[in-house]
Parts: structure tokens; C-alpha cells; sequence
């Protein structure tokens, strides 16, 4: 699976986060590859309806529908068309209790939850709240197109290992400087089910081109 | 002005929130008073699409576009068709710092800003800030249908009489416990421009109705 | 062991928590069972000098000796005699990274961590980044006069099971409500291995009466 | 008047926290200049019992005395010894409803109040809160040696002005980049009647020295 997440980028707002969400269902569709996006809260309906690619949501508040004002509710996202949420990125931290609490709002509503960590120790603590997904992410190497397989490969085999030691269900996610289709090769490679990417294809000068290098390396 | 804020009511959630947005329209149209809508964030594209009114967000974060994950930027409610945005409601508290950020943001990209204040002296505070509206709310009476200008008239006037003083050119909302279109009426002769409302009419049986008292009792 | 938690309360405050102190190093030597303190950051030297008890503070944050204001730093709390710091007490909760980044600031002084959990599932997530302790505790039966043990007695033995599986030298402690003796046995025989009191010793009319049934029942 | 910010530096920490006062302490009586100073929580009554200056906290949370943990109340810090705290440090930011509860908090218990802002709107802001003291600090200087007095002046004027507009009783200090006697003299003279100062004095390699050279300006 590849989530592009496209945080609040201008280059993945509005109407440019629905061409590139129908860039990630035309490369999906061509590879047979699962490929989601987690556009800004405001984007999701406009491409839930428009496109046929898993959408996810960036982040959820554990808030329940009522007198709350400006959270985002699970329930919002799911009516809005999104089949999961980003929790806990490096850039919205959350609670520990907190994070259990999302979790399982989200299970009974049944949107698939992808926690990040930032670490392989994290990533064990939080594989005990079981969500579907961990993607583990060093905060340094976000964005700086330095891939953690590369820099940090045993970031990845050992939180494959502490968090299937936990939950063998859970499926382990890599992020963080992938920008290539062989930094996705690599990620699976070390044990990885998938790939969290942002910059790299957002920022791409064709994110069509590097979506099609990553499926091609997904698929093999 | 009757601001209503959909906060994360079910029954102001995605379709909901468009029929209440309809009813809003009807009646601002027919009373020739202006009534704008804050849903959550998802279905402010919705509602901008589909009806005439002016749409706000619940809350903007101050988050530039670019490498931030889960945050609500002030560009993403633009384009998705929003004119204004609620900030530090009661439910939802900012520090002061971050206020002036949002409300230079908001200026910056013509976001009409109304922020929210519990006392009359934070609003006198918040008032050299130069957002266009403060909407004066004491927490304990929100959602509890005794309004604020029975209850507590002396924060409507103190506050208005405060936040002049600062900047004239302020419109002061009030807000908190308002159910009736009297309410309405004593807020207004109190010295406010205009209410901001949630439970008093999202909760209402027939919404519309409630909102046709309102809009009576606001253009006399 | 049982772990004292002062809280903000005037009872424990200042002189107050010398004399309880005073009471804690009494029972505890008469008893053989070892009682430690947690009082205001302000009190901790002040108990550390004067009474041979071992003195918790009742949080530290992760920042680092340098240019922050208005931390508490652990090794300002190291300096003031601290031998240990309660993290994330259900009064203040920590971000899941926060807590990993505090226990190994800890670790690297030497300081005690006892990690406050609100569930079994959240104490087993905690066990990964390896505390010395982890406390459970049910929110809603803090400061109830409810003994956890009686009310909930499966939290202690699923935390125990689960905790032990990730980290066996992790020692558990059962909080919330303890006010008697034999809440205290009831925890002990649900196979923790001490408590975390607060009102149940500093609200008492004799805290040192209370403090020696707890004592009683710890040692046999 | 100076107020002397020790943050968590290593530096001013404990014992040499004692060994900083007492030069504050000489200096202050050789000079008849009110010099403060504002060590980290745990250090507070070591400083009051011993020396005799004025000693600040340098942050206090709203709480009650009560069940709460982790929290410095404002009753904690008065009875270590203290009488006064800084409040909203750059590094310590607080929502604009907690600053007004937390000054008000202070108020009735006659803890002097220092707090800070980022830019002259917001110190014109929190002059509606009326504490005792506001100290305007250009974030981007902190700790930059580069004085604001000279960087940046007309944020001191302007400050001044604006905050006395609203409350001329509030005292304006300076902050930001101070190393010298002669930056004191330039804020003095763009209108402020103190300084807040923190590594131009605490990473001295002489703290006494500068201390001497601040009165000495101070005074004139």
C-alpha cells in the first residue's frame, strides 16, 4: 500500500488534490496497487465523490458529535467519504490515551486507523492499541529526501519485528525521504508493507511519473 | 448578523448541514437580515457550492501551506469557499500569541475573522487584535438556554462599551443561551450587532422556524 | 511499595508536607515497607533535606538543562534531591513520544519513572518504553473513595498479565480510590506490587493512622 | 528594575541558582536597584529562605489548590517564598482566557505579575488584563545578543505607548538580546523602566560584573 499524504501543500489543495488523486487512481488501477490519499479535511468529500481511490483523513479528534466546535470528528470524515485517518503524525503528536481513545472511536465506525511513530520503541507501545496500520517515521528524516531505508535501515527490520511481536495483524508502514521507486523496493525489502509519502510525490515536477516508479517497485 | 455555529452536532452534519444551510438562506432572504453558517470543516465546500450563504469555519489553524500535517490552514477554507472563520471559541481556546497570528493570517487572504471571548476583558484584549467581530460568550451559559442577556446583560454592555473603546470599527457579537427571537432583541438593544447561536437553533425542533423569530426580532 | 501523591492540595503543601513527610518515614521504618513522598515541585528540597524518605516529583518535563522557561527539568529535580518522577498522571497527560523521550531523560539520571496508565491496554503500550513502574489507574475512580480493586478488579489482573508479557521487571501499582487497608491487601492479592494513593492518605483526619493500616496490610 | 530570568540553565541551577542571587542581592544594595531574580520551581525556596531579593516564579498554571498533579499553583510558590511570577514566557505560551485567569489568580493573593508578549499588539492586549508588569520580547532576540534596544526600538516605543494607552499603571520592561550596561540605557531611554534578562547575565563569564554594569545604568 502507498498512502500519499498531502498535508496542508498548496501543490495538493483543491483542485490540485483532485488531479493528483486522479493520478493515484489511474497509476493504482494500472498496477494493482493500492494507493490512498489523505488530503486536507476540507478536500475530502470534493474527491470521495469525484474519485475512485481510498481517502483518508489527515487526522481525527476523539471528540464525539455535540457541543464541540472546530474538531474533526470521525464521524464527519466517515459521512464525507473517507475510509480511514493518519493519527499522530510527527507533525500533530497526540496523547497516549488520547490515541487509544481514537483508535477506538474509529474501529466502531470502522475507519482504518494508521498511527505514526517515531521510533521502533513507539511503534511497539502503540502496536498494543491496534490500529491496522504503524508507519514509522524519523521526524529528522521527513521531508529531506534522505530515505530511511537507506539512512536508518534498522529503524524499519526492528519495528517490524517489536510490533509483529505485539500484533502480527498489524501492517507496518515506511516513511519519511522516499523519493524513488527503489527506496519503495527497499522499504519491502526490510520487512515493510507499504510506504507514507508526502513531499516526494507532492512536490514532484511529474508526480504521476514517480507514483508509476513506486507501483512498479511495489508490485515486484 | 446570526452567526450559527453547526459545532460537531449529528444534526448539523453533512446533509443536515446543507438543509440547514437552505433554511438559512430562505430565511435571511425573505427577512433581508444576514445569517451565516460555521459548519464543520468537511462540509464547508458543500455548502459553498450548493448555497448562498456565507459560510465560516469553526477554526483556522495558523499554519502556513506547506509541511504540516492535520492542521486547518486558512488558504484550504478559502478555496474551499468560505468567507470568514470563528476563532478561539470556547471550546476550542487559543493562546494569545497564536490569536494575532491567525487574525493577520485571515486578514492577509480577506478571511472575515469573529473571535470568541468568556469575559468582557478578554474581549477588550482581544479587541487589539482587530479581528471584525468578537462574539462575547461566558462559557457556563452556552448550551443552556438562559440567555446571556437576561442572565448576564452587564457583559453585553461592558463588553461593547470596552471593546469600542479599543476599536470602534469592531462589531460585538453575543452569544451563549439564545433561544428566542426576545433574546435576540434584548441582545441588540443592549448594544451587540448580532448573536452567535449553536444548540438554539441546531437543536431546535424546527429550525427554520426558530430562525424566522430571530430574524423578526433582529431587523425591527 | 506505596507511592504518596501530595497532589496541589493545601493539606500537603509547604510545612503540611514536612509533617506528612515525617508520618510517611515513621510508618514506613516501623513497617519495613517503603513509602515514598511526591509532593509540589517548590516542597521537594525542602523534604529531601530534612526527612529520610525517598521524594518523587509528580511530573517532570523533557526539556534539556538550557534556555527554557518555566520547566521542570529532571535534573533540576536530580539537584533537589528527587530520586524519582511520576509521568503522565491522568492530571497531566503526555503526548505517546513525550513519555518515551522523558523516561530515557530519566534513565540516563538515574531517576525512578512510574508511568500512570488510565487502562490496561494504554499500561501494556507504556510497558515498551520500559519504566521502572507503571501505575494503573481508572480516572473515574480517582478520588472517589472507590477502591479500584473492589470496583474493577480486572483492570489490576489484565494490567498485570499484559504489563508482565511486554516487561517483566516492570513493577505494577494499583491506584484510585484506596482508602483502607484492605484495599490495599485486595491490590497486593490482584498481584500488584505496591500503590499510588493521594486523597486516601492527604484528606484523611489522620493520615499517619491511615498510612499505618496501609502499612500493616503491605507487609504481610 | 531587572528582573533576572534563570531558565533552566545549568548555570543557575541549585547551588549556583544560591551563588546568582547573592549577587544579584550585593549588587542590587550597592547600587539601590531593585534587581529580581526568577530561578527554576524547585530552586524558589532556597533563594527566599537565604537571600533576601525579590524571587519570581517563572510560570505558574491556574489550578486551585486541590486534585491536581504536576501543576505549580499559584499558593504553592507564594508559600515557598516567593512574590511574584513571570507569566507567558516565549517559551511558556499561554491561551489568552488562562493568562487572565492566571493574573487574576495572582492577584488575590498579592503575587506580583510579569507578563510577557511577542509584539506590541499583544502587549497592548494583555494590558486589559491589567497585571503589574509587561515585558516585550522580540522572540527572534532572545538569547540572539543582539539588543532590542538597538535591533529593534521601535517595538519598545511603541510597546510603551500603546500599553500605557490602555493602563498606564502597568510597568513596561524590556527584553530580548541584553548584554550591556549601555543597552539598558537605551531602553530606558526609549521609554521602559526595566529589563528581563536571562543568558546576558546567567552565561556571563562574570555574572557580578555585568549585573554592576546593568545598576550602573539603571541608576543614572
Amino acid at each position: 500500500m502507498i498512502l500519499i499524504n498531502f498535508k496542508t501543500y498548496e501543490e495538493s489543495q483543491g483542485k490540485r488534490a483532485l488531479a493528483l488523486a486522479r493520478a493515484a487512481e489511474k497509476v493504482g488501477k494500472e498496477y494493482g496497487v493500492c494507493i490512498a490519499v489523505a488530503p486536507q479535511h476540507v478536500d475530502i468529500p470534493l474527491i470521495a465523490k469525484n474519485r475512485s481511490v481510498p481517502v483518508f483523513a489527515q487526522h481525527v479528534d476523539p471528540e464525539m458529535p455535540g457541543s464541540h466546535t472546530g474538531h474533526i470528528t470521525p464521524e464527519s470524515v466517515v459521512e464525507a467519504g473517507a475510509c480511514g485517518s493518519i493519527i499522530n503524525h510527527s507533525e500533530r503528536r497526540l496523547r497516549a490515551d488520547v490515541i487509544e481513545e481514537i483508535v477506538g472511536r474509529c474501529g466502531s465506525l470502522k475507519l482504518i486507523t494508521c498511527v505514526c511513530a517515531n521510533t521502533s520503541r513507539v511503534g511497539k507501545a502503540l502496536a498494543a492499541l491496534s490500529p491496522e496500520m504503524i508507519a514509522v517515521e524519523p521526524p529528522e528524516l521527513i521531508g529531506s529526501g534522505i530515505s530511511v531505508s537507506k539512512a536508518k535501515p534498522e529503524v524499519i527490520t526492528d519495528s517490524v519485528r517489536m510490533i509483529r511481536a505485539v500484533n502480527p495483524k498489524i501492517k507496518v508502514l515506511c516513511g519519511a525521504g522516499i523519493t524513488k521507486g527503489e527506496d519503495v523496493a527497499a522499504a519491502l525489502r526490510l520487512g515493510s508493507e507499504g510506504i507514507l509519502v508526502a513531499s516526494g510525490i507532492v512536490k514532484a515536477k511529474d508526480p504521476e511519473a514517480v507514483l508509476r516508479d513506486f507501483a512498479e517497485h511495489m508490485r515486484r
